[in-house]
């Protein structure tokens, strides 16, 4: 199965519809990431708020436009809050999406997110390691890293796809997003991108909150990867490391958004 | 009830009063905001801890100057923790802020914020649509933004106060700071500052820094509103978006208190 | 019993060594460093995962090259998580580094740090309040922060070594690093260092991470705290408050670990 390359176009058009609308994004996230992925979803034009107690999650789930599920921290009492968060939200129609950290290799996340695949996934994103983990074809990375590239994965990610009914991004140098059927590629980024924690981990969460904007959820999802791409090479030419980067990205994130010209 | 504008004297006064005596504050906050709250309050030449286990918050909170209880992402857990903390610092005459985030809209931390009212708080921060809802004017705002406008606020602001013996702060685009009969306006800041989480919270952890620096308490609030806002606005003028605003605000801060002159 | 100064030959020969093994280090620290510790740990070339639920604790310990174990937000569930890493990590032959936050002030931490003394950690670092109450000869600092310097607590540090076989670095405007036999000095640094939260504890992660270098562990972790002196310098020069510090600190671990000439 080939696949074909997402346009600056439909990036563009993605990123319009998204700050008309400026979703209100529920994430339940891994404890290393929040601030980063809060500040990302801020620069973009959304809202997100963490909200974590397993009541409060579910009354949460129910009124927010989308839901982020995490395990890079996973904990049993946590695990019961996601779980109430996301029969809330399907109950109540909104996209949920999973970010599979570190899956296969470790067993509370492992059992976590299989049990999770039958509940109607809006997306995954993940890395090649994990996505192959989670369609059953490899058993996951070394640490939170992959050991294998995307374009590997692709027939994972497609298998997956077909098994979930989720769109499936597997992100690395060139992404790759497929509802099975049909794959997108999104290339571009920087390789600095991996020596900021959270890079990924925050673009899951503009998956989901993509996933809340109305059309081709294949080229939505394909479009928040390419934001951050498209963000990262910006920061990139700005930056001389990772540290100078950050601030640079999400500044690139702000006035891609359109959020500069108010 | 009019208000009165808060003079750049005031909070130059409070400010180097602070600076004296660095206070020791116990941040017991959310998951999304610790390291930017404690980045906040060491800028400012505070000296910030986080301690969360009952005992130890109990422990710590009497030998603190000040304590900071912050629910936006409370757990039942954490609820136990605050409540040691909150008695201790009572029993010890060390002054509490509470920021309740999200009240209203969302149950365990509606239940806990009505439920230590009655403990004498010396400040409560908050937005206009917190404001309202723990004055049991409205239900509550947008996930953790507000629907309402911080001058809308005001006479919930001062309700509250005469309720509960606290000063309020309302704080938004003008922050109002009353003791429920005299009212301070405090205007600045930046647009920006929304665009970056955790200004609100770091704010209140600066309000509760404030609180334990001897003199009028309003005035003092209201200066580490002003403070706040001051730095905001030069980070502004330095900053191409939020991402080069949090660098610049915390050196805005630094410069303000004094701190790059020692 | 003098102390020898630790040579730049020293420290760039451990970063060589470093970098062409990209540690996996195994972080279960406090709340508030969690980002910025992961950061400074990429900057450098290592591969830092933050685990914490029990058995997945105990699982990822023994495949990671080095474990972290920070107590400045500890819970008793925490301890539980941290207690089955450390019991993993010395059955796999994988060597474990502790920072005592605070200790001898705060009941918990305290107890835990003392009962883990027999389990043979490979390096503690602390600063002088927190490694003379280690040793027994005081009762901690105020919070977070000391009320000792460096130089005073050497003793307790070389009685602590001699104790725990550990080796210990007390660290401050110079800091120390005993066996208990031989000391040496790492001079450097910069004051801006204490105005931003988690430098501290990135050392110990860093610290930790030089722990799985083959040789002289003495030298190994002496190099650690070179590495962070010489990074601190380079970032006080480029920045003009702790705002511009932080950015301008990664980037100069990322230049001197040799990751910006990839």
């Amino acid at each position: 199965m080939p696949s074909d390359l997402l346009s600056p176009a439909h990036i563009a058009q993605s990123l319009h519809s998204f700050r008309t609308r400026s979703p209100l994004v529920h994430c339940m996230t891994n404890d290393v990431v929040q601030t980063f992925t809060a500040n990302v979803l801020l620069a973009l034009g959304a809202s997100p708020a963490m909200v974590i107690d397993p009541d409060e999650a579910a009354e949460f789930a129910a009124v927010a436009d989308a839901l982020l599920i995490n395990v890079g921290t996973l904990t049993t009492d946590r695990a019961v809050s996601m779980q109430a968060a996301i029969d809330s939200a399907v109950k109540a129609g909104k996209p949920w999406t999973l970010d599979p950290v570190a899956v296969g290799a470790l067993s509370l996340r492992t059992r976590f997110c299989l049990q999770h695949m039958s509940q109607q996934p809006a997306a995954i994103r993940g890395n090649a390691s994990e996505i192959m983990a989670l369609a059953g074809m490899s058993r996951g990375g070394r640490g939170v890293d992959t050991t294998d590239t995307a374009a590997a994965a692709v027939p994972a990610a497609q298998k997956l796809a077909q098994q979930s009914g989720a769109i499936v991004a597997v992100t690395g140098e060139t992404d790759y997003v497929t509802d099975g059927e049909r794959t997108l590629a999104v290339a571009g980024g920087s390789p600095l991108m991996t020596r900021v924690v959270g890079t990924g981990c925050a673009l899951s969460a503009v998956v989901a909150a993509f996933c809340a904007l109305p059309g081709d959820r294949v080229v939505n999802v394909a479009s928040a990867c390419g934001v951050m791409k498209q963000a990262g090479e910006i920061a990139a030419r700005n930056g001389n490391g990772p540290g100078a980067f950050e601030p640079a990205f999400l500044d690139a994130l702000y006035a891609l958004s359109g959020e500069a010209q108010k």
